[in-house]
């Protein structure tokens, strides 16, 4: 018999138990960004140092300028077993618009979903409070099944996540050396489908940049000097166009410094997972995948940099016309990035790119938003590899290495901040509804997910 | 003694006579849009058919659904003689901001300019109160010297130009036979600069359109999609900077189908007035002409067709940022046209040069705004040639054959629906503030502005 088969006999037979204490924690209306709910969330808070006190956790409410954050340790069955941070947050969205939920969003309850399978629905089923009970349940059934856990346990709940975290970063500054690890559990991704977990081993870095580029000093009109006078729409316009070439690809010098090609492998697993990339485009509307030629959608989306424009403006933009050359026109340009892509260079090539097409008698000003590297885990890591085997023994598919096109700035800042990577493993499926009414959280993610977490840190241990 | 002599003399003798006149009716605060001054309006009219009653024109107020026109013939000395259409306005502008002019905009006073110049300040004195009297003096002072005008006269004033003109075309319509004349005569223009008089020979045409370039069916979050769903303001981007090549020379096929090449004695007058041209751009912080390459700027203002931007908008354009790819994003365009440019050639041309940038899996909506071709008329023409010898012999400088690159809309209604080209002579300057506070025309304008129209009459006549 091995380590792991008693913790995942405790987890089934202990099932509806888990299930109660989540709902005790459901039911507290933590929502941060309303100071109504203050209490509830310092409520929220004390519900998790009580829980986790009660597994031998050494756990305490700590002070924030906010909502307080929960700090918990616990020793690993050896001293040199690995030690890792599970981060997880509280703090839940606002409800509203209430008249849209089935049931009271304090009242959790196990229903049938919509596919058929038993789902939880309260607000925070999944975001997070289902996805963080789900690793604290692992570690119960292995304190219960051996006394110990097998490796050295920190856990960090923070209680702002919902409303900008506005006191994690200098918390992570104040408190590194008692939170630094030899890694970070983050739980607030998702599986692939409801049968396929997932590992997200990157996530896309973001230069945000504002131009404006000016031309006459007044709004001209344009019958007395159009054909004569810059028009800053039209300087505007080819610099938009230039950042693409026919092919799709960015054409900045120097963009794709620091930018890989994915190994074979994963782009093969990837190919698998593509039908479910037609229905991504389908469900918008969308055929055909814009962005570089040859790659296929989940390519694109989690493994390339893109350059995106998010906004343009510029001229008479109200009902009816206007024959008007505009003083000004101005975008909102995003570069999401990959791999070793540096920010700070590539705003420095895009200003550069931008200068070179503003005409000697115009000019153009530069609005910084938005600095951060991409996140990228080396696919060969044995962390990696090992995750991956203990998800794919627990679920009926092989787990699949995906990648986020978005960011998760907690994973930055413990990179920047403690100088450690995270692991990003979580049960959530698309169509929870995080953020929206009916929010829920599969059963089978919830039970399963234990399991896999207990396979998870039974693996890191050995 | 010439005919003109005693003509010219009776305006020098008069001059002071005339200025009374014109205070009386710019006293009159006729504003067309604010309805609080539809009686002000009336009484504009009432006043001018009076005064050319006085002159022995068959003068009366005509009825329309907004305020009234008028309409005054007079018969030549000889039956044969020429027949003209004068056409002005007898309404203006609002005054607002009252508090920006130095004195009652309705409490003419003749006062020196800015530049040492008398100049006649009140609202109206130039946009069109003053243009218009210009004419009527000159006809005054025909019949007293002779009894008799020299050219057989019809008067149109109407009084909504400010407003739209709503009621113009039907009017024109419904009294076609009676207003049709050889030519028209319309003052709504200026001069080169106050020593030199000019004839526009050209208004350049206008097609509007707006396009709407479609993609996903809802925003996209630019991490999740970017790189892999159309992004229409890089659609749109590249359309708009496609219009133009490299040389600023609009690329849709046919679209200079029409176009033809200015004569080169026209461009030589140009080329000389070119200083002023510089500062044209000079005065709006501009220096380098944008458009055709090797054209001047009066070339390119003047007679050659354009597009421009008017107005672009796509995406998110608040303060800060969003990470969004937008469902849509449009432009509105404009193109001025030259000589025999097909607006709905051109049209339909530019609708195809879209629709070919647009991807499969997304869309493009036209919006139409304007429609209307150019005015050129032929610089040989017997007529433009006697009004330049004629204002060229009462002016320091010779008259300069200009065009105009925005649309006169009268002009091109006279030619669709009454069949006559129109001589287009004003005495405006560049700095009148028309529609602005403290608007003036200067008192050689009005002075030596009815002499020229004086010659004129004489020259047409001959």
């Amino acid at each position: 018999m091995t380590a792991l088969e008693p913790v995942l006999k405790s987890l089934d037979d202990n099932l509806d138990h888990s299930l109660e204490r989540l709902f005790e924690l459901l039911r507290i209306k933590s929502i941060s960004t309303d100071p109504a709910f203050a209490g509830d969330c310092r409520k929220a808070a004390e519900w998790l140092v009580a829980d986790l006190s009660a597994m031998d956790f050494e756990a305490g409410i700590r002070e924030t300028a906010g909502h307080p954050m929960v700090v918990a340790h616990h020793e690993g069955a050896t001293p040199d077993a690995p030690h890792v941070l599970f981060y997880g947050h509280y703090d839940v969205q606002p409800v509203d618009p209430l008249e849209l939920w089935e049931e009271d969003p304090f009242a959790p309850s196990v229903k049938t979903g919509e596919a058929g399978r038993k789902v939880i629905r309260a607000r925070g089923a999944a975001d997070d409070k289902g996805q963080l009970m789900t690793f604290v349940e692992a570690c119960r059934a292995y304190k219960a099944a051996h006394g110990a856990l097998p490796c050295r346990v920190t856990i960090l709940f923070e209680g702002e996540e919902e409303s900008g975290s506005p006191s994690l970063k200098p918390f992570l500054e104040a408190n590194a050396e008692e939170l630094k690890a030899d890694f970070a559990l983050v739980c607030d991704t998702g599986m692939w489908d409801h049968e396929t977990p997932a590992i997200s081993t990157a996530l896309r870095g973001l230069v945000g940049e504002e131009i404006v580029v000016k031309a006459a000093n007044r709004d001209l009109h344009s019958g007395l000097y159009g054909g004569a006078a810059a028009n800053p729409i039209h300087i505007l316009s080819k610099i938009l166009a230039d950042i693409h070439d026919e092919n799709g690809r960015v054409t900045i010098p120097g963009f794709f410094d620091g930018v890989e090609e994915t190994p074979a492998d994963i782009l093969k697993v990837w190919e698998k997972l593509e039908r479910g990339a037609d229905d991504f485009l389908a469900e918008v509307g969308l055929s055909i995948p814009a962005g570089e030629k040859g790659r296929s959608v989940l390519e694109l989306t989690w493994a390339r940099p893109t350059a995106e424009v998010n906004g343009v403006t510029g001229g008479y933009t109200g009902k009816g016309f206007k024959t008007v050359i505009a003083a000004e026109a101005s975008a909102k340009v995003s570069f999401r990035l990959v791999h070793k892509q540096d920010p700070n260079r590539i705003r420095a090539a895009f200003r550069e790119f931008v200068k070179a097409r503003i005409p000697a008698d115009c000019s153009v000003e530069f609005h910084q938003h938005g600095n951060s590297p991409a996140i990228q885990l080396p696919f060969d890591s044995p962390l990696l590899q090992e995750a991956k085997t203990a998800l794919s023994d627990e679920w009926p598919n092989e787990a699949v290495m995906v990648a986020m096109g978005g960011s998760i700035p907690i994973v930055g800042d413990f990179q920047r901040l403690l100088g450690m990577d995270s692991l990003l493993v979580g049960f959530g499926l698309p169509d929870d509804r995080v953020h929206s009414p009916n929010e829920k959280y599969e059963l089978s993610s919830f039970h399963k997910g234990q399991r896999s977490w207990a396979r998870i840190l039974d693996a890191i241990a050995r």
